[in-house]
């Protein structure tokens, strides 16, 4: 139970929320050339799942994914858009949250709308993964990053929901060209292609691929990064515009 | 009020739905060069709205798009996808669904959920115009096209609903070549460049566009189109993969 609150405090909280509801974040980093999704180890039991919640009576539903995101990670002003509503008549069951509820303390009634079927909205998040210290809640033994493929089996149709997210990241990929929001803010040619191989699962020509980025004319080419011998080095590069790191 | 049905058994019916959740379709037509949305005249009333509804514990979000916009439009067998959650606390005045029930009829008491805050999962729909005879339900006077310009003030945020659906559809036009859901079966070269440039707002260079559209190696080159002279008369196409014409 989170620090200072009893079940009767937690049952106001739920009478605060939009019955049928829920939001659920897929976090997606980048390291080492792999796309890593951010998991929830749930506290007092063996269950996994993505970081989310509800969303509030008096706040929007972007608003809420940005709270939920924050309550449940520690992470705040990042790259989060809608991008699915899950929802099937069964999504998996439900009462799994009453397992989880009651192994950290927490009595609900077997009749609230917490375990009837609800419709999850789907955000996704994109983050510079050097960034982040992502801090779990209380209902949270850990919060780690685990490569996309390789992930723990999870509660719901929380793994579905990552691979419809994936979807959507390849997809929006060159359209929005959201990529850039995983990468720190300097970062070079062979970095950028590796980004995009790696989500797009297939090898790009490296000629290719710097004409067609570089013809976009949004990179700001800065010094070299000296890693090795100078001559050899690559340049860095950041992007111009701000519009383009989108923090809404 | 529905023929054979009283107060009652709408109270009923809506006890059978998901609180807080509403769907809300747009549904593009193309003809003439204009790009069209299909907007209902709420019966006994000033009122206009989009084609929506609600939707029922038994079936999925998505079936529940499909059920609506066949009840309301008579509209079946079409390209629909979700596109957007329009989740503001404030989406404007939802007394409006209470005249509208009044005025035919139907009483609901205040406090129901119906004229509370609730959240609308946007779909939009992309049919052949030739092909719709759309039939109005009991709440409808008419079921009607209207320039996509010249929409008239809809209730709540359904003209946002509108804008927002065609940011996406000009999105989507390249990457999921979902424009063909506009057309006939059988179309010029043409006519798919005069629904591009419809749709984008801007006119295209023509060679351009048909070495574009051509080069996607997805069109099956017909007889030609007999309207004047027989060596100016341009060829029909069609798209040759199936699997391009979603019905889901």
């Amino acid at each position: 139970m989170p620090e200072g609150q009893s079940s009767l405090d937690l049952l106001e909280i739920w009478e605060s929320l939009m019955p049928s509801l829920s939001i659920d974040c897929v976090v997606f980093g980048f390291h080492d050339g792999q796309l890593k999704v951010l998991a929830l180890k749930l506290k007092n039991t063996e269950q996994y799942a993505l970081p989310g919640g509800f969303v509030r009576k008096d706040e929007s539903v972007n608003e809420a994914a940005h709270r939920v995101l924050r309550d449940r990670t520690g992470l705040t002003d990042i790259f989060l858009e809608q991008f699915y509503v899950f929802g099937e008549r069964e999504r998996g069951d439900q009462r799994v949250h009453q397992e989880v509820f009651r192994a950290n303390g927490v009595e609900i009634p077997d009749d609230h709308w917490l375990f009837q079927r609800f419709v999850s909205l789907g955000y996704y998040a994109l983050v510079d993964f050097s960034k982040v210290r992502s801090t779990p809640d209380w209902l949270s033994e850990s919060c780690d990053w685990h490569d996309h493929r390789d992930l723990p089996p999870m509660i719901l149709d929380h793994n579905a929901i990552v691979t419809k997210a994936l979807e959507t990241l390849r997809l929006m990929l060159d359209h929005k060209l959201v990529g850039f929001n995983l990468l720190p803010e300097k970062f070079t040619m062979g970095e950028l292609q590796q980004l995009y191989e790696t989500i797009l699962d297939k090898e790009l020509v490296r000629s290719n691929f710097q004409r067609k980025m570089l013809s976009l004319g949004i990179f700001e080419r800065l010094e070299k990064k000296m890693t090795g011998a100078a001559n050899k080095a690559p340049y860095l590069y950041r992007v111009e515009l701000n519009t383009l790191r989108n923090k809404d």
